[in-house]
């Protein structure tokens, strides 16, 4: 079924946990009865990638490794059981690559809560070559008339503050604060917040990303968290009857926002934790989060169903993502700068160069 | 339309913060418009009122103050716009004694979040005295066959756990574990657990608690956190698959169960905090929960409709709370108790001694 | 308190079932306890209302009686109980006038529902007069950049169809379709579908209309029952996937529409019937109902939070209503043109005139 | 992996529509790479394997033929890719066999409205043979302390009724009504529903059925829709309040009950159908279903998760349904006493004779 395949392939690949990645050829692997293999495209770099080379997280990655988990690509080979993916079909790879389909939490759509979840770039081989392979029933179905390179980022990043949002429990009409608007998840998640009939009010510092929020990106209002006086009176302030937003969705990348959120948040409302600020604690009064009935809950990333929910959304052109495109070969030069905190905005790789 | 009301009446008062309670005679209220009088005939002493004796909360009380929030009682009088209350109807007043209703958070039946609610033995006066003024539209509608005594401590424990029950999201057939399972909230919150068809793990300590739990209270299993070596694995290996309970019910005193309930509770399942240990904190590492999807929430006192339907499981025989009867006279006793910690089950103030 | 009311007022008052209604004066009301007395600056006039004067709905109306409830005004008078509406408040008088608020369905927030609800122009005086009293706790907050002509007829028509909608159980990015899509209950429901972040297929016949779906009223397709060769197959592909969309709403004035949406909402879809077309009975097959597990539902009008966010949308710019603003002393012929289907678009009158 | 399986087998095989079936032997099929093969010990005769018999439903059925859709046996070989279904396992074969696990309707755990769902007795061969076909992902775990006799039945008729009191929306406390409480399905969905904490108003004729459903499975008040002068006032009448149940299950087998549960359900009540009376359809006065905001909707068989929890149940000692073992090769007989409307209670084959 497959055809013009080749044996090998570029990849970027990590021999030994604290890297560096090497690019190299590798052979390209066969898909299994329930797999596809797919020739990406393209490929976005998430900071989940530099945790994945430094192996800094509890969970321990496989070795060698290929990392990426934002791939974006076509359809070249499937197993005899595939049926509902086409040769030619573009899909992407995300995060998670597979899961059981059979346990508790997949019979309850929480694939990714299942135990046996396979993670591309994780434990799994990735998006940082060129032929990947992804379990059919998990690969996101693409329409033909977006651009791989400009969804490579959502597949990961969108669909996970989509997912937030969802979570949050707010509905159209209602106000959700964004902490850490002004960056990559929080761009998006304004975007999207937006297109779901909500108000938004944008939180994160600098003149510069006030401007982005209020003028590009769809908040209502924008709090600056630096300059602010008393970032709660002002957040509730924010809101018609200043009692606060239905919800905060955190994305941001250290703890202080985290104890915040629930004193600024409406009573019965909901405060959603979606960044990974490393060793960070929720923490919250007992007495204040019973009197307002206040829900703080932890999402992860979206499920299948979430995903075709978020790329449906950029389909329709309501969730613009700058991003920059360099080679697959440039890898290492993009996790320098991730580390150096050089990067605004999302790199994606092209796989041909 | 009132009959035989006398002018005067017995009243145990807090004429300064700090205490003590003074037993005295003292005029009886005349209901507004919207209210009733109620001849209080048994009311429950709660932990509640004691912090109302020694204001450390950090919401102040009204002055002098008449304290009690769990009074069970007979109509005698009511305003002119009440008509759904009839003279003579069984009526409980409870913490709520009244809010706007019409508030935002009125509006969406969150009577408790009510920015003007009227709080019984706090910032109104309460049921330590034989007539009481409570807000129509607020008393608890109580049947005639179900006794005024036994009631009394269900008005405000009763539907505080039946309400962090319904808040937990659990459905019939899935397991809540109860912390704090042999205490006054513990023991109701066990009942109620079982009467809508779940399963409890009742986590609490010493064999005495075990046995009630377990032959009396409905739990199926019991984790014994004082000489548990695990306490979070054996709360997990208490449900069938090991994954942990679907909720968590905090009804505990002290703040460390706070922090562990999110290490046990099922991914995707939720904590739900009702006791109120003074100073504590709810503390969740980020990471973790994220991962696990878990929901952390507080929750307050029933609504309206809560309450109705916690009286209506106790008047089906399915709740049995313990209580010892003494004279309305004899209160200060009861604090003294309180105070050195040496009450089992509840007190309940007749008002006619 | 109230200032400068006068003794008497012009109205429109119908003396008996059939009409018709007589321009006169009439004592001014004032308003009870829990009341307000607010002076109308604009009616709208709805079909209900011919109802109201031909008596041909099974609910028996007062006598003599003012018709209206789409009123909008300045509060002038208020009761003693009334601490949260404030003389020179603008508010609006709505078709529930008020409730017990203390009833089984006033406490979960379904005020329509409770048996003793104030019906306005129907049960009680409603807005075709000067000064028309509403429960203070009733009345609708209109903030003061909102004109009080073109909220008016938001009050019945606009609540009403963003309940149906919220009721629908659609989220944003889903795909809701609108049937009688081009009429007064459509062309707000297609506004606000699209402020609610849903995709909308309107269903309605002739160009015209359909030139105004699509292009002013936020449509994403439309299909004319008239003229299409299948409505089923037309409707559902209009949808990415060809099964249809996840809501209808029904707003026809004939019983057909009733019929067929079931047949072409997507499996676990719902349909919610609004429009109330004389006679007409909801029918549709047992087995492919089942087997599509589609959910059919009746929506009446929204609940006071309903109304709140329904008026909030409106404030914030996303919904027009275009309407034809005429004297008071010319209902009778508003009604002519009613009754002979002249109508386009919402009349609206001034009671100053 | 597969041991002990013999190359041939006996079964019951519907050669052409119309019947009859034929008790011979025939080959014993190979899993493929995700399916188990099932050594069936036990499986149940239901009414929709008489309809698989007759071809009288729209959808036509794979010919050669072997029904049955309540096999519960225990799995003997496995395909490659199975790894959390081991052989020895006691699992069931429901009527849904299969679903492709990836399209939207599988992704929002709506498995039995996935398009290409196989269904056993029926597009499949079922469980009418002493091997049979499963697909791993969706046989139903089977504890091994549960006999396989008696779940047998409950792997259709059991989860299907659960799923139906689940779609209804019901809460413990509150009250169900059940058509045709006295038949197969509405004997489970009783126990069900007191398991659940709900209270049952059981609907059905005669003294037989009366004394069975108050005595034996949990119903509160029987309505004998047969001998009452108002069964709609009599079904209100038997909730405390007079308003009626809050949820009513239809699982009778003609039309008219459809119909006349739209007039005593409560108002925001649901009416879940079930059963599926040919030809039938589900009919309801558009205004007073608007009025009173009524759902009405259609509840198909369970999906996975609802299995488990229904199977759970049982596995508790909370179900009982009764039965009676007959051979395999009798099941003709079963058909003619079927045809004849002979059967009380359900009839369970042993493959062993």
């Amino acid at each position: 079924m497959a055809q013009n395949v080749p044996q090998e392939q570029w990849a970027q690949v990590i021999e030994k946990t604290g890297g560096p990645v090497e690019y190299k050829k590798i052979p390209v692997a066969k898909p299994g009865p329930d797999e596809v293999l797919v020739n990406i495209k393209y490929s976005g770099v998430c900071h989940t990638d530099l945790h994945a080379v430094n192996g800094d997280w509890p969970l321990p990655t496989k070795l060698p490794l290929v990392g990426g988990h934002e791939g974006a690509g076509v359809v070249v080979a499937r197993g005899e059981l595939v049926d509902d993916v086409q040769i030619g079909d573009h899909v992407g790879v995300k995060w998670l690559n597979g899961s059981c389909l059979a346990c508790d939490f997949c019979q309850q759509s929480d694939e990714p809560l299942c135990a046996k979840a396979l993670l591309s770039g994780y434990t799994v081989d990735g998006t940082f070559q060129q032929y990947c392979i992804g379990k059919a029933a998990h690969v996101a179905r693409i329409p033909k008339d977006v651009p791989l390179d400009a969804i490579a980022p959502v597949l990961c990043a969108g669909i996970t503050v989509y997912k937030g949002l969802k979570e949050s429990g707010v509905r159209p009409g209602q106000t959700v604060a964004i902490v850490g608007a002004g960056g990559g998840l929080g761009s998006l998640a304004q975007q999207y917040a937006k297109a779901m009939g909500l108000h938004v009010i944008a939180i994160d510092t600098g003149d510069e990303k006030k401007k982005m929020c209020l003028e590009s990106l769809g908040a209502q209002s924008f709090v600056d968290f630096a300059t602010s006086k008393n970032v709660v009176k002002d957040v509730q302030n924010a809101t018609k009857d200043g009692l606060g937003p239905h919800a905060v969705i955190l994305v941001a990348v250290n703890e202080k926002p985290f104890q915040q959120a629930a004193e600024y948040v409406r009573p019965r409302g909901s405060v959603v934790c979606i960044g990974l600020p490393a060793g960070a604690y929720l923490k919250a009064p007992v007495f204040e989060s019973v009197i307002k009935m206040v829900t703080i809950k932890g999402s992860y990333v979206g499920n299948r169903k979430d995903s075709a929910e978020a790329i449906d959304f950029f389909q329709r052109g309501l969730i613009k993502s700058p991003f920059k495109v360099v080679g697959l070969s440039e890898l290492q030069m993009v996790y320098d700068k991730m580390h150096r905190g050089e990067i605004a905005g999302r790199y994606v790789l092209d796989t041909s160069k």
